[in-house]
C-alpha cells in the first residue's frame, strides 16, 4: 500500500535542506544541514540520515515515506549518480548519490535529479505548470538553470543531462566567459548575479545620470539594481531591458525548438516582475517565427521559494523506484523507516 | 485485425508521391501526381483517391491498408490539418487534410505530420535510428528542416509545430534576411540552396584564386560548389567549412538542450559528405558544454532519399487513428478500402 508522505531533498553548495510532503504538496515538516561541513562524502550521507531521522521521528512519520526524491546540483536521473560535480565539497567523478540515500535508510526507493529539473517537476505536480504537458523551466539564481517538460515528461536526454539552457550561446562574437568555460553563455549575461556585472558595464560605457554611480562600483549588487529600478532610474531599468532583450530573443530559439505552453520563471531574478518580463515578453513576441506569436506565456513560478527546491524534489519520491540493498549492519537503524516493514 | 500494408504520401510543393509500404519498410509500389495540377483543394483531393486507388488495385491492396500516413509542409499532427500553408496551391487558413483523405478512403485510419518530422520518424522505424530514443534529424533541402525526437516520441510542442530549428538564430547582428521573414536563421546559411549564395559572397568578399571565378556569378550552384571543393578548391572548400561551422555551432545549443544520442543529417547537402561532416563535428565538438564532449554522434540518413518522405510518412500510418465519417455517396469507391469490411 502507498504511504502518506514523501521526503525531499534539496542539496546545496551550502546547505542542505530536506521535507516531509504530503500528497498535496504541503511540507509537513523541514530541517537542514551544512552541506560543506563534511568533506568526506559517507560522512556527509551519515550526517543527513541523522538528520532526516529526527524529523521523521519527531512527526511520527518514520514508516510513512513512500519514496525519497532528491536534487542535487549535476545529479544523474538515470545513474542516481552526482557526475562530475564542481559545486559540491566531495571529491569524485561519479558519487552514488541514490544508492547511500537508499541504504541509509533501509532501502527506501530514491530518484535523484539535478535541482532546475526538480524544480520543473515541481511546477507541474503543485505549481502553475499543473496540467501542463510541454513548458520550460528556467531558474535565474546563481546561474541560468532550466528544466524542460516535453509530453508530460522530464527531457532527460541519452546521458541524463539534458536541459542546459543556461548554457545556449547568446553572443557569439565577444562573448562574456561563463563558470562552463566558455564564452557567450545565457548564464553570463541573465543569472541574478551577473545583473550586477551588467550595471558595472553599463556604468563605465555609458555617461548618462544614475543614483547607481553613487554606489561603490565594485560592490553594486543586483538588489541595488533593482531597487533603482523600482524607484525610476532610467539606466537602471534599461539593464533590466538589456537583460530581459537577451532573454526574449534565448526564449525565441526555445520556441522553436519545443513550442512549450509556457516559460515558467523562477529564482532572485524572476521576483523583479514587470521590470524583467515586460522586455522579455516585448522582445520574445518580436523575435519568435509568425507560426509562434502569441502562443508561449511567459509566467511566474507559483511555489513559494523557501519551498520549492524540497518540493520538487519530492515530487520526484512518488515514482522512485531504485532501491539499495540494505546491508546487516544498518538495519538497525534501517528497520523503523523501511517500507517493507 | 491489422492489415499487412501502410500507405505513405508526401505532399511536397511540386510533386506528391504515394507509395504502398510493408512492415519491413518495402516501399511494395509507389506512384506520383502532380501537385500543382489543382488550384482547388478537393479536386487534388479526388485526383489524389484516384491516383492511389488505381495502385492499390494494380497491387491487390484494397482491403490491405491499415493505416495512411501523411507528411505535408505545416501539416499539423494534433488537428489533422495543413495550416497557414504558403508552398502550396490552395488558400484556406486550415485545410482538412486527415478529414479529407480519410473520407476518400471510406473511413481508413490517417495521421498527417510535417515533412522533416516524417523523415525522423522514417528514420527511427526503419533507418539510422532505429533503437534511439533520443535524436535530432536536420533535413538540409531547399530549406533546412528538423524532426526531434526525445524518450522516444516526436516532439510536437503544445500546438503541433515544434521542431523548427532550421529557424534558430545564428547570427543576431546584420544576419541573412530568411524567408521566414525574420533575420540570421539556420535556414538562411545552411541549407542545399543557400550554399550558391554563400559561394556568391565569398567571391565578391574575398581575392583569392578559385576555379568558381570561371563560372558566371549569378548562376553558380551549390553542385558547382560542390564539384569545385571536391576536386580541391581551397575557395570552394572554405564555403564547406563556414557552412559546417554554423552548423557545428547550432547543434551544441541543440545538444544543451535535448542532448540527443545523434544529430542525423538528411537532404542535398548531407551527400556532401566530409567536406561538411569534418567541419560540422570539429566545430561541434569544440563549442559543446563540456560535459556533452565526444557524446553526441553526427550520421547520414541510412534511408534512400527517393524513398525517404514516403517511407517515413507511411510509418505514421501504423499508429494512424483519425478517422473521418464516412458520407453515403463515397461509399462506393470506400467500400473496397474500408479496413472495416
Amino acid at each position: 500500500m502507498s504511504k502518506p508522505y514523501v521526503l525531499g531533498i534539496d542539496i546545496g553548495g551550502t546547505n542542505t535542506v530536506f521535507g516531509i510532503v504530503d500528497a498535496r504538496g504541503h511540507v509537513v515538516a523541514s530541517d537542514s544541514i551544512k552541506t560543506r561541513k563534511h568533506n568526506d562524502f559517507k560522512n556527509y550521507i551519515n550526517e543527513l540520515h541523522d538528520g532526516i531521522y529526527r524529523l521523521l521521528k519527531a512527526n511520527e512519520a518514520e514508516d510513512k515515506i513512500q519514496g525519497i526524491g532528491i536534487g542535487a546540483p549535476n545529479a544523474n536521473y538515470y545513474t542516481g549518480t552526482i557526475d562530475n560535480n564542481v559545486n559540491l565539497p566531495w571529491a569524485g567523478p561519479n558519487l552514488p548519490l541514490a544508492e547511500e540515500v537508499s541504504r541509509a535508510f533501509g532501502g527506501i526507493p530514491v530518484a535523484v535529479t539535478n535541482d532546475a529539473n526538480a524544480a520543473a517537476i515541481g511546477e507541474m505536480t503543485y505549481g502553475a505548470a499543473r496540467g501542463m504537458r510541454d513548458f520550460i523551466m528556467i531558474t535565474l539564481g546563481t546561474g541560468v538553470g532550466s528544466g524542460i517538460v516535453i509530453n508530460g515528461q522530464v527531457v532527460y536526454g541519452h546521458d541524463g543531462f539534458a536541459g542546459e539552457l543556461g548554457h545556449v550561446i547568446v553572443k557569439r562574437q565577444n562573448g562574456r566567459v561563463c563558470g562552463c568555460g566558455r564564452a557567450g553563455c545565457l548564464e553570463a549575461y541573465a543569472s541574478a548575479t551577473v545583473l550586477a556585472r551588467t550595471a558595472r558595464e553599463f556604468i563605465e560605457i555609458r555617461t548618462d545620470p544614475s543614483s547607481l554611480r553613487d554606489l561603490d562600483l565594485e560592490s553594486i549588487t543586483s538588489k541595488d539594481v533593482y531597487d533603482a529600478a523600482a524607484s525610476g532610474d532610467k539606466l537602471a531599468k534599461e539593464i533590466f531591458e538589456y537583460t530581459g532583450k537577451i532573454l526574449g530573443d534565448a526564449f525565441a530559439d526555445m520556441i522553436a525548438f519545443s513550442s512549450p505552453q509556457a516559460i515558467i520563471l523562477f529564482g532572485g531574478l524572476a521576483k523583479s516582475g514587470d521590470l524583467l518580463l515586460k522586455p522579455i515578453r516585448e522582445e520574445m513576441e518580436k523575435a519568435v517565427m509568425p507560426v509562434f506569436k502569441g502562443k508561449t506565456k511567459i509566467i511566474l513560478s507559483e511555489l513559494k521559494e523557501s519551498d520549492a527546491a524540497v518540493l520538487g524534489a519530492s515530487a520526484l519520491g512518488w515514482e522512485a523506484k531504485y532501491r539499495a540493498e540494505v546491508p546487516v549492519d544498518n538495519i538497525h537503524t534501517a528497520a523503523a523507516v523501511n517500507p517493507e516493514n
